[in-house]
């Protein structure tokens, strides 16, 4: 059967997160209905990363099988027409090898998470920020941030319901960089435990605010327990912004 | 009486325009609600421009007068305790001169106008932008740009409905920049005309998807005449961003 990778950006705060829910409120369901929709078939797809209720994603891909063979160009025209007038858009297409996974082929998975840091509420970024009124120092966040790349077990930052057999990752980027009001964490890795990147973030946050050095941060990491996490940080800042594959055509 | 300056973020998209509308679905009426909630008295605010419906602001400035001294701190701190749960925010304060007229006294006014081209709809940025599907040249856009800038008679980009003395304005600065899949106009002048920058932007639409050249812009703004104006652009994608005022300690 013919195999499509498609590109996703999706508007997480009406959603029960990516994956497939028994009350249709899963991007994945509304995905799954568009693609019935035009095709008249009902396939289950595949996403590179299951993001949780309330986050969102500009780079999300995902890959389905179809019976008949199509330009993948029509597949995501006819999926956009039939996703309106929720606020989930295909971005991108491709056909791909029967060997191509959207989940397993990721060679690298790119996050940014947006804090908005000043005294007032956001007004036209509501639910699409993080909204710290505390002073943070970013620079202080940055440094702490450096203190954890590598590969670790990140049993600090894993949520307690995370499924992955092993907590060693490894972080290959965490940045933190201020833009007037907005701070921009950026993320990558090949892969993150669940909630990893929410838990790093909220960690960050009380380096930024002080109550915690750097060192501290670096500190959470080693004690290797879910209890020396700082606060979680709420999924309204974080974007799965993009996932990088090796080259298709290689 | 004391006299305060401040500085307002707001998403248009619920509210009819800036000015107090009967319906009471004005900014300015939410604003106004706000200061009696917290202060008892009914006043008027006067603000630097008056945004359309659906028109929204990062940078707004508007000054009133209260019968009682107030720390400009608590008065910013009080109204977005009264503002909750609408998308408007204080985000800047300070007790100004008896002189000092939001309106009057600005010396340069700043809209930033972001367009999103590419095929898909907007997602969290829908209300946000204005989606534009066709490929768009933002290089021609900028170059047409240059071409209006310095002092004009302004008509072709006027609306019909606008009040002003005179069509004669002066455009300090025209921008069109490309970032990924977004355009941003940036456009400064002491003041504009009742849509101008959305009549502008709409213009330059055309240029971007080469039904006009740069010099086609040129002269549509030369005709001085409404028929000549391109597409009006919707409300959407603009955002009023800042205000210049004198040094008011000068």
């Amino acid at each position: 059967m013919p195999r499509y990778k498609l590109t996703v950006e999706y508007y997480g705060t009406p959603f029960h997160g990516w994956q497939s829910q028994l009350d249709g409120k899963g991007v994945q369901d509304a995905i799954e209905d568009a693609i019935e929709k035009f095709s008249g078939e009902r396939v289950k797809v595949q996403a590179a990363g299951r993001t949780d209720s309330g986050v969102h994603a500009t780079g999300q891909v995902f890959h389905l099988d179809l019976s008949k063979q199509w330009d993948s160009f029509r597949i995501a025209e006819a999926m956009n027409f039939h996703l309106k007038p929720l606020p989930i858009a295909i971005t991108g297409h491709a056909p791909v090898p029967d060997h191509f996974e959207a989940r397993f082929s990721a060679l690298s998975r790119h996050y940014e998470f947006l804090i908005l840091n000043r005294k007032a509420r956001p007004t036209f970024m509501r639910n699409r920020v993080w909204h710290v009124p505390h002073a943070l120092d970013a620079d202080k966040m940055h440094e702490a941030a450096q203190l954890i790349l590598g590969q670790h077990d990140f049993t600090t930052f894993r949520a307690s319901m995370c499924q992955a057999n092993s907590p060693i990752r490894t972080l290959d980027r965490l940045d933190v960089e201020r833009r007037g009001e907005m701070i921009h964490v950026f993320a990558s890795a090949r892969s993150f435990l669940h909630n990893q990147v929410r838990s790093m973030v909220g960690s960050l946050v009380e380096v930024g605010r002080e109550r915690w050095t750097p060192q501290d941060f670096r500190a959470a990491l080693d004690a290797a327990d879910r209890k020396a996490c700082g606060p979680v940080s709420p999924p309204d800042g974080l974007y799965l912004i993009g996932v990088d594959y090796p080259d298709l055509d290689a």
